[in-house]
């Protein structure tokens, strides 16, 4: 087992009903910016029962925050918080409007006349302080509602990029499974995928033998297999929803991913299908993944091996035959949550590869994966072979 | 799933020579009382190298806090905390030591002319605030490290009480597996009994349909069943120490038991044998443990079959069959340690179930479990079979 320095702060307030608690979360003296989206919480109803919540509270509202984030957008927020000397924030929404809030946290207190689209160039190292900010969660998938990192992109360049800093960890999340029954089933299944995804790339690595790590990761992915497509299925059974959600988190909070490797490869392959292309960031993953595992199926041998026969009972035949089978039961329940794996399922050719590429070396994503060895030219072999 | 509200922000410094992080998570003004218990941490050298890392602090200490930490030696260092105005306590050694330093944080900071045994009294209900804390682990076993609970002795009286609150949560825990190569294997394999019945308590009770606390308990059931054995074996082991390690603390830091059912009627139980017979803690886990899951077989039918299965592959034989294998299994698994789990074993002849049942109705622990239907009548029972 590698070292390593873990800490979780966010209170996790679980289960229906739990809003209920959100007023005790924020100081009394607050003046609240609640942020959201494209106005599905209106429509849900859960955005007045956080209003509802907050009755009496000093509360402002910031709608529209987009999937993947923009600098432009998130800006018009900044002023707003700066303005109206906001002191504390909350994201009522996904992972995108948790993002884009950990953004505006450390934005509003970056330092005057610097361009804040500097945090992403410093990738979050130089925040000295945020506003502090907690969450009502809409969507399990990114498990932002309880780390510190956040992905933003800026229209104008095409750019999709990755910040961390202790000083945007939400201080508490509001996750009541309830709130996702209404969600349209493409976004249900891009939750499995990007918390699935999350949590090989923290697993699927080489072993240190870190046990606990192992068995964790191995628990959460069990439970995706099994509840995933269920949550498609019965989208008003509670448990299916509350393991879909307790998953999402685990998956992305520091946990299994604290003293062992880690790959991220995937994500990033990913981000710059996003920028260019505008897919969803779950269907780039379920694109690059396989693809990727395939390629890299010598140096992630042993946990392709272990992936295989604890998650999906794989234990015949050759090593070369398990990764394969390991690797097509990914692939297979991808496809059948609805998210393709394949470029050509989403129209493209293959023909931006080289302009991929480009973006990749201007964002310094020239050495990936757990072992720094995923260069540019394998990720050109990762891209041609997800075609 | 039933409803939770989980914090752990305890911060965790894992690995291999991370005391050197040590200074870094003191205020620079702080003044701290390290606490410790025996000496052997002296013996060790794990003490000089705290007070190495700490060089320039304004350090003092208190040693000789017993195994089941007692009332009447905690109270000097209360008066020491009180009268030196310390600012930081900073507990060396295991769960006793760490559990008697929150009773430490919590007293100095008590009620002035209220005798803080009080605070067993109200089971840490009333405390206010504490002195901060934190650890440098050197027994993993009890999890104290990173939750907010602990269990005070106190010798006039033969009791032995739990309470918990929020301020005497450890602000950080340095976890060197190093440090527990020394240990006695005894200290060894009653760590690893303690920890794997605090994750059954949270397990073995009745499904509530929650899959990732499921598959997180029996991994680190199944952790602990692999390594336990192998930390005797080859104490200088450096990973077996770690996942050992890491298994504790996972074991009772609020992860697992957040939305189940609970049951500790062993530890309660247990606790009385410890407080009236002087046992060691896990070996009056490994008495009561198998005893009380025969009793309540019934009630804990579908999680003893899944512990069954899912920890020892029990899968043949009918459902009594399985359940009798798995309460063997653990029995053997607690025996093969050098713990053995009858009272017979430890010289009791049961002769003192009687007053060992006045002390539960004593303590109101006349409705334990997670029915809250293990009644004084049937801890009798439980007693009686154990030994």
């Amino acid at each position: 087992m590698n070292n390593f320095n873990l800490h979780t702060p966010t209170r996790i307030l679980f289960g229906k009903g739990v809003i209920t608690d959100l007023r005790a979360q924020i100081p009394a003296d607050a003046r609240v910016l609640i942020t959201y989206g494209g106005g599905s919480v209106k429509k849900t109803g859960v955005l007045d029962q956080v209003l509802s919540a907050l009755k009496g509270l000093d509360v402002l509202e910031f709608g529209g925050i987009e999937p993947n984030p923009s600098y432009e957008t998130l800006m018009k927020a900044v002023k707003i918080a700066r303005d109206e000397k906001v002191t504390f924030l909350l994201a009522v929404g996904g992972g995108s409007v948790l993002d884009g809030t950990k953004f505006i946290a450390a934005a509003a207190h970056y330092a005057d006349g610097v361009d804040p689209w500097q945090i992403l160039e410093t990738r979050g190292s130089e925040i000295q302080s945020a506003i502090p900010m907690g969450s009502v969660l809409t969507l399990p998938a990114t498990g932002s509602e309880s780390n510190n990192g956040a992905v933003i992109s800026r229209k104008t360049t095409g750019d999709k990029q990755a910040f961390k800093n202790p000083h945007v960890q939400p201080v508490f999340a509001i996750l009541d499974p309830v709130y996702t029954y209404t969600l349209p089933p493409r976004q249900v299944a891009n939750g499995v995928v990007d918390a699935f995804v999350h949590t090989v790339e923290q697993y699927v690595t080489y072993p240190v033998n870190a046990k606990i790590q192992d068995r964790f990761a191995e628990g959460i992915l069990q439970t995706l297999v099994e509840e995933g497509p269920k949550a498609l299925a019965e989208p008003e059974n509670y448990d299916v929803r509350a393991n879909v959600m307790w998953a999402a988190t685990q998956a992305l909070n520091g946990l299994i991913g604290a003293g062992v490797p880690q790959d991220w490869a995937t994500h990033m392959l990913g981000h710059e299908l996003t920028a260019m292309h505008g897919l969803d960031h779950a269907q780039t993953l379920a694109i690059v993944l396989p693809a990727l595992w395939n390629e890299k199926r010598d140096a992630k041998r042993a946990k392709l091996l272990q992936y295989g026969e604890r998650v999906w009972n794989i234990t015949e035949g050759s090593e070369e035959e398990r990764i394969d089978a390991a690797i097509a039961a990914t692939r297979n329940f991808f496809e059948q949550l609805g998210v393709p794996t394949h470029l050509s399922d989403y129209g493209l050719d293959g023909s931006s590869i080289p302009a991929l590429l480009a973006k990749l070396e201007a964002h310094h994503m020239t050495r990936l994966g757990e072992k720094q060895d995923i260069t540019l030219d394998v990720s050109r072999r990762i891209y041609e072979a997800a075609r």
